[in-house]
């Protein structure tokens, strides 16, 4: 089968990491990010252009130095919840911490909006990493990384387990049968940081299974990804970066004896559209401009290592020894900052300000210029999909109006809905019943 | 003020407690409890009779002899969720455990709800009692009964400290500001359970905070309920159980120094309404004959000892010995059937079926014998509404048409909204944010 390009919208409120003035633009309300209405709309046009998935971000710990979104937010099940009885057919992806969050509660969750959606619900399965978090939640410290990652591995084989409570035939409703008991199985699950008795009170939906998302970028990231990711959120950067990590992770789910047609990755992009390559770029420059504020680069910088706090160090001096902390939170750009600073020998504010300079999306241009871009990516296993997300309305419908039928025109992207539900559209299998299959 | 009556509508799916064959009923889908049209359809015929609120029960343990509605169900807050984005004034109460659930979760969860429904939430605070459910949480035994209760009060005060930390005027969204980093708080509770240290991530919404809801019965019940229960759902029995049970707790809200019509007591009821009343009675004693099974009232019989198993006794011996059960689910019906076998000295047998026999609803009977029994007990201080559920629409229509405007002509109940949020409908302050009043 030809590969077929999948897209999905990361939903925006008052806009994304690193965002502060766009609650100024007139287009969007100052409460955007908790109207639900707003994400009713994002949903709706979305799956108007045909889209795969809408795809809801989460964070736990705000101080006043956050961006606007972060600060007011839903959460993301119960915002899925009210969107998914005003769409049909878009899949509906949510954010939740395995290491915050008890398997049998996850479970449940997911299983209803997969019930109340008809079979569309993803989770994106995230570890959280700052001390900020943690401190919600009891904890001095977040774990460390190793236990994170296995924890994580751990509590989604629980969850899927727990999914699989109920045979799909366990309920034949019929002469003096509703429940046939012996179609339903408790996990008895012990493991080495979960102990769950199950069976979990809901049934499989038409997908069988909620689709697991991941965004595994570490070594331990991009095995977790391996083991039981569905669909990727791969990291962006370079052409060469996104190839490489593509051809990673496919290998890396083949070596497990996976089907690497099974393991969907989105890239993450934010396209910046107009009607020509210079009014874009133009665009693309205003963008960045307006949020181009030294301190607030600092803060969000500080992120990659835990939300650390830069501020108290001199700008001036060389980069500080942080290692520890990009090791500790376990994500990649924490290093690669370290081992950048390190090399080249850079102070504090050179390395912020290289780190966050004007880096223009690789797919900024005319409607043209965009849809050729993506094709190429596309067809240079980049990605097998884009997670697009925009500032405001106006920006999704141009991209919608203007680049998606470029897209369907060549045959990349769908013209209309196959499936009516999320494993359909990625082309996912339903995965069995483990009972059913023993017996 | 007039006292005016209060009217909530328990959901219903394929029945409730001791149904089990309700599901044979051709007017009740047989997905009915994991089927959102199904609850969007009874929230929509509640609101357009001017209902206070929709009820949702939970739990989260079954083994095969639950009830059809127990074995698979919908997540309340996903549910609710849904159901909100369908409704413009109906409160929207959801049972959520504060022994397996953490409280900043639960205070997102509320709060992301009330936002999107403009102010109409409500959390059902209950703690959990049996060991099948504490075994899906990785723990082998229930918290014991003083634990749970002491930590449930210290969990909603510290969700409730949560839910304040933005105050109202916190996001100005003028000029250059869009946060006021003052009215940002942090909560920073250490308590003798719970470590959290906030803020949380999203605002207050038009109700200040979601309504606390509890059902108190034992003596620690009734204390944690008198404290911080905004509603209540009483436990039932006779008018002169209910109106001691009334009496009591306002009582003690007092003796807080609580005002005592903060505290909105429900009385949980299944009106059985026909065109006479001799009709009604046939047709519940028909319900109840068409579940009078022995061994299921057995099981659900062992549910006020924590799910104990009473198929392992003689039914004909001597009641067993299980005084200490009762005492740790922290349940007074255990106790009060411990109490009752030993005195009249009642086998096994005859206690289940003394405690299982038939008791007709106080509120069966035609349009205005319903309408008189409700008014009565309304004026006798036996509640200041009812939580009312039923078996179909068929059966919440009879009563839609004909007995709520028997109540509204004699002015009990609204015939309009005078509000769109819960605390409007059920005459709640708005509690102040600490930190406004503070300052």
């Amino acid at each position: 089968m030809t590969r077929q390009l999948r897209l999905a919208l990361r939903a925006y409120g008052v806009g994304g990491p690193g965002q502060h003035s766009l609650w100024k633009d007139p287009r969007v309300p100052k409460n955007a990010s908790i109207d639900i209405d707003w994400y009713i709309a994002q949903a709706v046009a979305a799956e108007h252009a045909r889209f795969d998935a809408l795809f809801i971000v989460d964070s736990q710990f705000i101080d006043a130095t956050y961006p606007p979104h972060y600060l007011n937010r839903l959460e993301p099940l119960t915002l899925l919840s009210a969107v998914a009885t005003h769409t049909r057919n878009i899949g509906l992806v949510g954010t939740l911490s395995s290491t915050y969050n008890s398997p049998f509660n996850v479970a449940r969750r997911f299983a209803s909006l997969d019930h109340i959606s008809g079979g569309r619900a993803g989770w994106n399965v995230v570890t959280s990493f700052d001390t900020g978090t943690s401190r919600n939640y009891g904890l001095d410290e977040h774990l460390d990384y190793a236990t994170r990652y296995g924890r994580a591995l751990e509590h989604v084989q629980v969850v899927r387990g727990l999914w699989d409570s109920y045979e799909d035939d366990a309920f034949p409703a019929s002469g003096d049968v509703f429940l046939d008991p012996s179609k339903l199985h408790s996990l008895d699950h012990v493991g080495e940081h979960f102990r769950v008795d199950g069976p979990l009170n809901i049934s499989r939906s038409p997908q069988g299974q909620p689709v697991i998302f991941q965004a595994g970028v570490s070594e331990e990231g991009r095995n977790l990804a391996a083991h039981v990711a569905e669909g990727i959120y791969a990291p962006g950067g370079s052409l060469a970066d996104s190839r490489a990590y593509y051809s990673d992770i496919k290998r890396r789910a083949a070596a497990l004896g996976r089907d690497p047609s099974h393991v969907v990755i989105f890239l993450g992009a934010q396209p910046v559209v107009a009607s020509t390559d210079e009014e874009a770029h133009r665009l693309s420059r205003e963008i960045f401009e307006a949020d181009n504020d030294f301190s607030r680069k600092l803060a969000q910088f500080g992120r990659a290592f835990g939300a650390h706090d830069f501020s108290v160090y001199d700008l001036d001096a060389p980069f500080p020894d942080v290692a520890h902390l990009a090791e500790k939170s376990g994500r990649t750009r924490g290093a690669s900052i370290v081992s950048r600073a390190a090399t080249v020998g850079l102070s504090l504010r050179e390395t912020v300000l290289e780190f966050t300079r004007y880096q223009p999306s690789p797919f900024t241009g005319s409607p043209s210029t965009v849809a050729s871009a993506i094709t190429s990516w596309f067809s240079a296993e980049a990605f097998d999909g884009l997670n697009v997300g925009f500032r405001t309305n106006d920006d999704l419908s141009a991209f919608v109006s203007d680049v998606v039928p470029l897209l369907q025109k060549s045959g990349l992207f769908r013209t209309e809905y196959a499936h009516d539900t999320l494993r359909g559209h990625l082309g996912l299998p339903i995965p069995a019943n483990r009972w059913s299959v023993a017996s």
